[in-house]
């Protein structure tokens, strides 16, 4: 599939950011809103501590419809007991009356420090006159929802007559496990509530939910896709095929864009006995601190891709079987290290992505898990007082 | 339980050290050997790539019967098929001859890189004459098996007549699931193997696998017991307690000296509603990335506390009766952030030792985990080419 050159929106949606006071001076305050009404379906995060957004979002979502989302960076208002809820309740109900809608057509976002009150007058005062600011490019929405993130991720792309367009963030406290930190899919194409969420919950499963930073599940984690129904019918599976394309590459972005990582490292794992069984494998290979420190240090150091592998003991695997692969230069076979060029493969890890492939050679089930170098940069951001 | 002062050994046992070539000048073989057949029991990496000393291990230990442990460092022998297999049978062998038994008598150990084969010429070499060196010093024969631990590890204590002696070594891969990276316990107590398992899985249990420095469970993983009857007959209750206590206290010492680490963090889940789940629920606090970086950088970040719980979505977990600590201050209650005098906290965690307590208010059962935190120290030592 190929993505616009420069990310664009579908039609009658549009988006607005600013600085509302949370940050210095950083945007803080993001505003995305459908010209109408648009069909709406979300995931939220599995993680038991939810924040007020997410237990507001389950009821807004309910509804199956939304109208604009608000979120805010910096303070995440979760483990803020009633209060928190009431302030998501005002954060709501103020974006609402800013673009002529109610309160519960309105999905909130909260993402950074927990533990922390919402200063929801700041917020409020913020909203105040901002739909007079929306205008057509994603990055600016992309940009007002940034916390750790070194760049504003937006991507779109063309199915039929309709757009897709994907806006996301999140570089750390990332294994979502049922979407990303903050991820927003908007598009023209005609679905209703239903088909959304059944094509949503598809495209996670192969994409957000394979991705994790540092194994770590936020407690704000919120993937929604607006449908305003504004172009053409679209085929449904050409549209979930592309959905599910886009998904895929923001996880790489994502993960690219990893609290302090130089790689992307890609985890595919074939062969496996079941799907389950594949996507655990590929996880714990993206989540092995040996094997991220490994390719940090462009070492191909193929012990610790079996140990990685090795340590899921509730997976089939048989020794004898198993092949692996670093950059597509074959390391191990049968269970056992081949005696392959060390100069060569060691150069291919200083590219940007690094593929290490494993096949199992049990069944036909395959998965790829998606994750970053562990690096000096993400110690150095995590323990900071209160980064996030 | 009291630990003597300087550790030594039960009746009957010794050990040697020494360098062999594996290492330029350290040490990297280490025998102990026991004066007569000990009973003896142990458990092994429930990894899928066992080392071929695992493979070995397991025949030999099925005789319930030690005389000697022989072990390597350098080189972990690991992923080298079959010719690993005979190198370890060729390491029992050239020991069992250095001290006077047969090789069905010995259990070997290798530690190190993975998939590189074992230098056995220079190991059969290197314990030519080495049972001349034997003597009553545990502390010589920790340092013959330590990789990047930065101290010998050796701990004993009294129980009865009887005396039990604790060596250890790891710091890095270390998540055992079965038993720590290299672990021998040795006792002059008179109990049967079958006796020696079971008190052995028990202290296990509680002990090393609840102990975690990375996620990361090595191929190697091996823990023996060994108990050569010399001493006069020993209350098995009272005997489990100390074998217990001493295990808990290695994890602890293994996990201060976890990769770069400064501080030893315990994860205290009390009120649970299973065991399993206490389990669960404490490893996940000291593996939590975000957690030890807090730790790390003195931030009391209760947030990220309640996110690590809170990502065990398997595990029952009720928001409102959630409360928590760290280092004995109050900081959560009922899954809501304390305004709790964050001064005070920061300086505790200036200690060597952090506690992180949770009570789920559920029921019963309670776990502790052990773990580090999480520094520039472990990257660096892990993205050297090569490191292990």
């Amino acid at each position: 599939m190929q993505f616009h050159e420069s990310p664009r929106f579908p039609r009658g949606f549009r988006c607005a950011s600013r600085n509302c006071g949370l940050k210095p001076k950083a945007k803080d305050l993001a505003l995305f809103v459908s010209e109408v009404d648009a069909a709406a379906a979300a995931v939220f995060t599995r993680n038991h501590f939810p924040g007020a957004p997410i237990i507001l979002g389950r009821e807004t979502i309910g509804a199956g419809r939304l109208r604009a989302i608000v979120a805010n960076s910096k303070c995440s208002n979760v483990a803020t007991g009633p209060r928190g809820i009431e302030n998501a309740r005002r954060m709501a109900a103020a974006a609402a009356a800013e673009v002529g809608t109610t309160a519960d057509r309105v999905l909130v976002s909260s993402t950074g420090v927990i533990g922390v009150e919402l200063p929801i007058e700041l917020i409020e005062r913020g909203l105040a006159g901002m739909s007079r600011d929306l205008q057509t490019d994603p990055l600016v929405g992309a940009e007002g929802i940034m916390t750790t993130d070194t760049h504003p991720k937006a991507l779109s792309a063309s199915v039929g007559d309709a757009t897709i367009t994907w806006i996301a963030k999140g570089s750390g406290m990332i294994e979502p496990n049922m979407a990303t930190m903050l991820a927003y899919i908007f598009t023209d194409a005609p679905f209703d509530a239903a088909s959304l969420d059944r094509m949503l919950r598809a495209a996670v499963h192969v994409s957000f939910n394979m991705l994790s930073v540092d194994t770590d599940t936020s407690t704000s984690d919120t993937c929604a896709l607006l449908a305003n129904g504004m172009s053409d019918a679209v085929d449904e599976r050409e549209f979930t095929a592309a959905l599910t394309a886009g998904c895929v590459r923001m996880s790489e972005i994502l993960a690219r864009d990893g609290e302090g990582a130089n790689h992307l490292i890609r985890a595919i794992v074939r062969g496996a006995a079941s799907e389950g069984d594949a996507r655990r494998l590929a996880k714990s290979v993206v989540n092995s601190p040996l094997v991220k420190t490994m390719v940090h240090g462009a070492d191909p150091n193929v012990g610790r891709l079996l140990m990685a592998i090795g340590k899921c003991f509730d997976c089939r695997i048989e020794m004898q079987s198993t092949d692996a692969w670093i950059n597509r230069h074959a390391v191990v076979r049968g269970g056992q290290r081949l005696d392959f060029d060390e100069a060569a493969v060691r150069a291919t890890l200083a590219a940007e992505v690094v593929d290490l492939e494993v096949s199992l050679g049990l069944g036909d089930a395959s998965a790829t898990a998606y994750g970053c170098d562990l690096t000096g940069g993400y110690i150095d951001e995590n323990a900071a007082y209160y980064s996030s």
